[in-house]
C-alpha cells in the first residue's frame, strides 16, 4: 500500500508535522489528486498558529490541513463520470449537501450543512488529496500549473468583485480596493481588467502598495499617510466610489470603506473582522442607501468559470503575487514566510 | 392678499405655534396646493420636541414643517404643464436637483443636494403649500382623499419592501418586519399583497401588535415575551426569514434582524438608529452572504406608481392604521396622540 | 419479480398500449416511486397521437410516456442520501447532466445534454417509475396528493410569470395571460397571488375563460370577439401590460402580445408555435425596448419551493383547473377527453 | 439680428439646401450651441434621400436635420441653471416630456411622448442648434472637442452592451457584434474594454472588418465567406455567445445572431430591419431560454456617464472609426461619402 507525506495538525497545539501516511482512496463520487501545488491561505496559518478561532472551528486532530490545490488526477472512485484519470485540475474547497434549500437554490457556497476542505476534512499540505468530484475544476489551457493553486482564492476575489448582484456596477465606475493582501491584490486586477474606473488601493504595506500599483491599481493609497476617505472622495469629485471591495477586515477600515461609499454604492464584505464592528449605518448606510453585500467563498461554478477566462485569456497576470515558492519539506519557512508581511501569495509543491 | 393659517416653529424651542401668514405664490415650475390632509411623521415629532437632531437639522426658524400633503392644486406658476388647478395631488417630499450624478443616473431621491420638504421648505402644517410640480403626484380614482396623505409614509414602506434590487425575494419567501409603527404596519400589508409567506410582525406594543395581525401578519412576535429571533428560525424550518424589513431604527432589533435573515437573504434598513450600531460581521452577513441595503424616501417615482395600484385596487386598505384625526387648531392634542404610542397615524385636516 | 401496468408505446404509431412490464429497479442515485397520480400534457397527447413532433424526437419504441407525476417513494438506489422509502415527491422532469457549462453556472434546467422524463427514458404513466433521486421533490404538508402531479406543469406557469430576471415586474403591474389551458390557467392565478394588477386572460374557449374568471382574472377577452390588443390598451390608459405571458403558442397570438406590451414591458414566451414566428422587431420590440424571454421547464429547484409555497399556504387553489380524474385503464378516454377542448387537466390514478 | 447657416431639407424630395437662418434664441429651459462638429447617422441619410422612412417620418418641412453634434453653449434661456455658456456640451437627442409614465420611472429615453432632435426639431447641422438644457451633457477633460459629436451613437453601442439587465453577461464571456457600422465598431471595443472574451465581429465589407479588428475583434468573420453560426459555435467549444449585439438589422443575420446564441444567452436588437422578421422561437428562443431586448437610445443618463468614462480615460479609442471630416459647405460629399461603404463615421466641422 503506497505511502505519502502529510503536512498534520497532530496536537492541539501551534504547529504541525510532517508525517508519513497511506494514500487515501477515493470513495463515491470522489477523486484523488496529486499535488502539484498548493498555497497557504489565512486560514492556514491561524490552524497552524492554533490562534481562538483554530482551536473553536478544528474539531478533531490528527488532521491534514491546506486547501489552496491543484494537481492530477491519479483515481477516481465509483459514481465519477466526468473527470478521469489524467486530467489538471483545482479544487473548488467548499463542500457542499447538494440539497439544503440554499443548495437547491443555486447557491451552493452558502450550503447550510457546508463542510471545507482542509478544515472538516484532510486537505491537500501532502502527495494525494482526495476532493469530491463535483470540486475539481479541469483547468485547462492557457493556466501555467503553477498558479492554479490560487485560481480558488482568485476566486475570492472574482466573486466579491461580481458581488452577488451581477457586477455591472464594476462597468466604468470607481472602485476602492481596501487591504492588499494576495485576493486584494487580484482584486485589483481583476476590476480592472471588468473595466472599473478608476481603481483606488487602499493598504499601508509599501510592499503591498507597490504591488497593487503592478496589478492595475491606478492610486494607491497609504492610510497611515492620508486620509483614504478623503483621497477617494477628493479624486472622484466627491462622489465617492461606487463600488468597495473590503478585504481587510479591519474594523477601522471598515468603518471607512462606509464613508467612501458613493450614494447608491455596493461593498462587499469579505475580509473577516476580530469581532463585532460598529457602522454608521444613518449617514453612511440608509441615508446614502448603501449596499452592503457579505461575500464567502465562489459560486459554484459560474466564479470558476469566470476566473478561469480572466487567467486563461491573460486578462490578468497574477504571476507578480505569487512571491514565495517552496517544496513541502521546506513547510517551517514558507509558513514563516507567509506570516512575515513580507510576502504575498506562498506556495509549496510536493513534488519540490 | 390672502392669508393663511399656518403652524410654525417660530423659536428655536420645542412646540409650535398655529400663525397667520400669506398666501404663498408658486414660482417657476411650483404648483401651490390647498391642502386637504397633512399626516404627522416621526420627523415632525422631533422638529416639535427640538430634540437634538432637529437643533442640528432645521437651520433657520421661523418656518412651517409637515411634509406628508394632500390637496388640491390651487394655482400653479410658469412653467407648469402636467398638473392644472383643481387636480388632487399628494406630495413627493424628497427635492432633487435634477442634475448632479445621482439624479442624473435615475436615483433622484438620493440625490446629492436633496432639499426636504417642510424641513428645508416651508411645509404643509397650512391651509396652503408650495411644492415643485414635479413633485406633486396625481391622485387618481380608487383612493379615499383622506387616505392620500399616507401614501407619502407608505410609499416608505414600498420602497423598503422592494429593496434597490426589484423584490423578486418577496413572492414566496419569509418576510420579517421589525417595528410596526405605521410604516412597519404598511409593510406588513404590502409583503402579504405582494406573496411573502409567512410575514412575521415584530413589535412590543401590544397595539401595534394586534393591527399588525389586521394588516395581515402571519405571526405577531412581541420581543419581550420571547426571542424573535428563535421564533423566526423555528417557524422557518430553521431558514430564516429571505427578506427582513427593519423598521425600528433600534440597535438591538436590528442586530437580531441579521440573525434571523435567513443565508443569502435580504435586509432592508429604513428605521434610524439614535447612533452607531454594531453588527456581528462575520456569523450574520459575510458566511451568510447578506445582503443589507439602507432605504429612504421612495423612487421617483417608480415607488408611487406602485403606491397608487396597492392602495387603489384594494390590494392594501390602510384604515385600520389611520387611528386619529384632528383640525389643525387641534395640533397640541394631535402631536401628543403621535407622540403618546397610542396612535398609528395621526392626520391633521386644516379643513377641519 | 413484481409485475406493474405500463402505458406504453409499442408501435411508431398512434395509440398506445397498456401492457404488463417487470417493476424496474433503481440503480445509482435513482429512486423507485408507486405513481399515485399522473397527468396528461400536450406533449403526451403529441406522443399518443404520433404527430410530426412526436414521430422525431422519440426515438426508441417501445417506451413508457408520461411525466407530470407525484408518488411514493418505494425503495432507492446506492448514493441516494436525502429521500427516503416512504416519502410522497412529485418529480421535477429535466434530467440534467450536472457538468455541462449550463448546469454549472447554475442553469440546470437548460442542461446541454437534457434528457426528459417520459420522453427520452421511461415514464409515469404506470404503477411504478424510476426517477433520479435530485429529481425527486417532497411535497410536504399542505398540498394535497391529488394535486401534486401538476406541481410540473405549474411550475411552468412559476418559472414563466417570474421570468429569468427575477418577477418584480409582476409586483403592482397589469398582466396579460395568452392562452388559458391548464398552464394559462396557473399563470393567472399566480400572477393575482404575486401583486399583479389588473391581470387580462386571453382565451377563445368559453369554458378556459370562464375557468380563467375563477382563477382570478379580472377581466377575460375572447380574442375572436374583440381585438385584444385594443382591449389591454384600452384598459391600461393606453400604456399596455408590463408582462405578457404567452401561452397559446400561436403565431398570431405571440404577434398580438408584442403589441399588447408596454414600452419597457417584458413578454415570457412558453407555449410552442408550430413553426417560425414573423414579428414586427421594430416597433413592437426595439423602439419599446421589450425584453423577449424564452422560458422552458423550472429552475432546479427555485421554481420547486416558490410552487410549494404557493400552494401550501393557499395562495393558489389548483382545485378548478383540476377537470377531469380517470384509471389507468380508462387512459383511451383520459387522452380523449384531454383532446377535445372540454377538459383543463386531466390526471389518471394507477391506484384507481 | 445675427444669422447662421443650416443644412434644411426644403422640399419633400431627395437632397438637402445649405440655407442662411436667423439664429434661434433658446427658451424656457433651453440653451443654444454654438455646433463644433455634427457627425452623420443612417438616419441622415434616410432623410437626405427621402426614403419611404423618411416620407412617412418627418411631418414638416423646411427643417434643418443632424443630431449628433457637440458644440459651446453661447447663451441660455430662462430658467436654465446647470450649464452656462461656454460649457462644451454634446447632445442627448431624446427629447423626454419628463412627466409619462415611461419617463416618471426612470426610462425618460423610451418616452411615450418622445421627440427626437433633428428629426422632429431643428437640428444640428447648422452654425446653431437650440436643446433642452437637460439634454446638454458637458463633455468634460480627456475627451478631444472632435470626438465629442459620436458619443451619441457610441453611447448607443455602450447602451446595447449594458442592455436593459445591467451588462454583468459581458464579463469574461464570449460576445458576438453583428454588423461593424460605426455603433457596431463601437460596440466591438466597448465589449472588449469591459471584459468580454473572446469578441467576434461579422461583416462582409473587409474595410470594416480590418476596422474591427483595430477596434479590438479578437476573430472578425466574414458571413459571405464562411457561416458565422459555425464559426462562434466552433469557437466556443459549442456552447455559443452569451451576448449577441445586432447592429446590422439585417433579417437573416438576426436569425443567424440567435441561432449562435448560448443557452441561455441575451441579444441585443438595435439594428432596424426593414419589415418584420421571422424567428425560430421554439428552437432558437423558448428551448434556450434566450433573452431577446430591443435597444433603442441611451439610458439618461446613466449611459452618458459610461460612455464619458470609456472615451475619457482611453479605454476606448474613437479614432480610428472617424474616417472623413468635412466642413458644413462640402455637405454633398460628405453625405456621398457616408453612403459610399467606405467610411465609418463622417463627421462634418461647420466651423471648418
Amino acid at each position: 500500500m503506497a505511502s505519502m507525506r502529510a503536512l498534520r495538525k497532530t496536537l492541539a497545539a501551534p504547529g504541525a508535522e510532517l508525517v508519513e501516511l497511506e494514500v487515501p482512496e477515493p470513495g463515491e463520487g470522489e477523486v484523488l489528486v496529486r499535488v502539484h501545488a498548493a498555497s497557504i491561505c489565512g486560514t492556514d496559518l491561524h490552524i497552524f498558529d492554533w490562534n481562538e478561532w483554530a482551536q473553536s472551528r478544528i474539531t478533531r486532530v490528527p488532521m491534514t490541513f491546506g486547501h489552496e490545490v491543484a494537481g492530477t488526477v491519479e483515481a477516481v472512485g465509483p459514481e465519477v463520470h466526468h473527470v478521469q484519470p489524467g486530467a489538471f485540475v483545482a479544487a473548488e474547497t467548499h463542500i457542499a449537501c447538494g440539497v439544503c434549500s440554499t443548495c437547491r437554490t443555486g447557491r451552493a457556497h452558502i450550503c447550510r450543512n457546508l463542510r471545507i476542505l482542509g478544515v472538516d476534512t484532510d486537505g491537500a499540505f501532502a502527495d494525494y488529496v482526495v476532493v469530491p468530484a463535483t470540486n475539481a475544476w479541469i483547468v485547462g489551457e492557457g493556466i501555467a500549473p503553477d498558479h492554479a493553486s490560487v485560481m480558488e482564492p482568485f476566486g475570492n476575489a472574482v466573486h466579491a468583485a461580481f458581488g452577488t448582484e451581477g457586477g455591472e456596477d464594476l462597468l466604468t465606475n470607481p472602485v476602492a480596493v481596501i487591504g492588499c493582501g494576495p485576493i486584494g491584490l487580484f482584486a485589483v486586477a481583476i476590476a480592472r481588467a471588468l473595466g472599473a474606473w478608476k481603481v483606488f488601493a487602499i493598504e499601508p504595506n509599501p510592499d503591498r502598495r507597490a504591488l497593487a500599483g503592478k496589478m492595475g491599481a491606478d492610486l494607491p493609497i497609504d492610510p497611515t499617510a492620508e486620509d483614504p476617505v478623503e483621497v477617494v472622495l477628493r479624486e472622484t469629485g466627491g462622489v465617492g466610489a461606487e463600488v468597495v471591495l473590503e478585504m481587510s477586515g479591519n474594523a477601522r477600515a471598515i468603518d471607512q470603506g462606509t464613508r467612501m461609499l458613493a450614494r447608491g454604492g455596493r461593498m462587499s464584505l469579505l475580509g473577516l473582522p476580530d469581532g463585532p464592528v460598529t457602522i454608521d449605518l444613518n449617514d453612511q448606510v440608509i441615508f446614502k442607501e448603501a449596499r452592503i453585500l457579505g461575500i464567502t467563498g465562489r459560486e459554484m461554478f459560474r466564479t470558476w468559470q469566470q476566473t478561469t477566462t480572466l487567467l486563461s485569456t491573460g486578462r490578468v497576470d497574477v504571476t507578480p503575487v505569487i512571491t514565495h515558492r517552496f517544496s513541502l519539506e521546506e513547510f517551517g519557512e514558507a509558513f514563516a514566510t507567509a506570516a512575515s508581511g513580507q510576502a504575498a501569495k506562498v506556495i509549496m509543491f510536493p513534488g519540490g
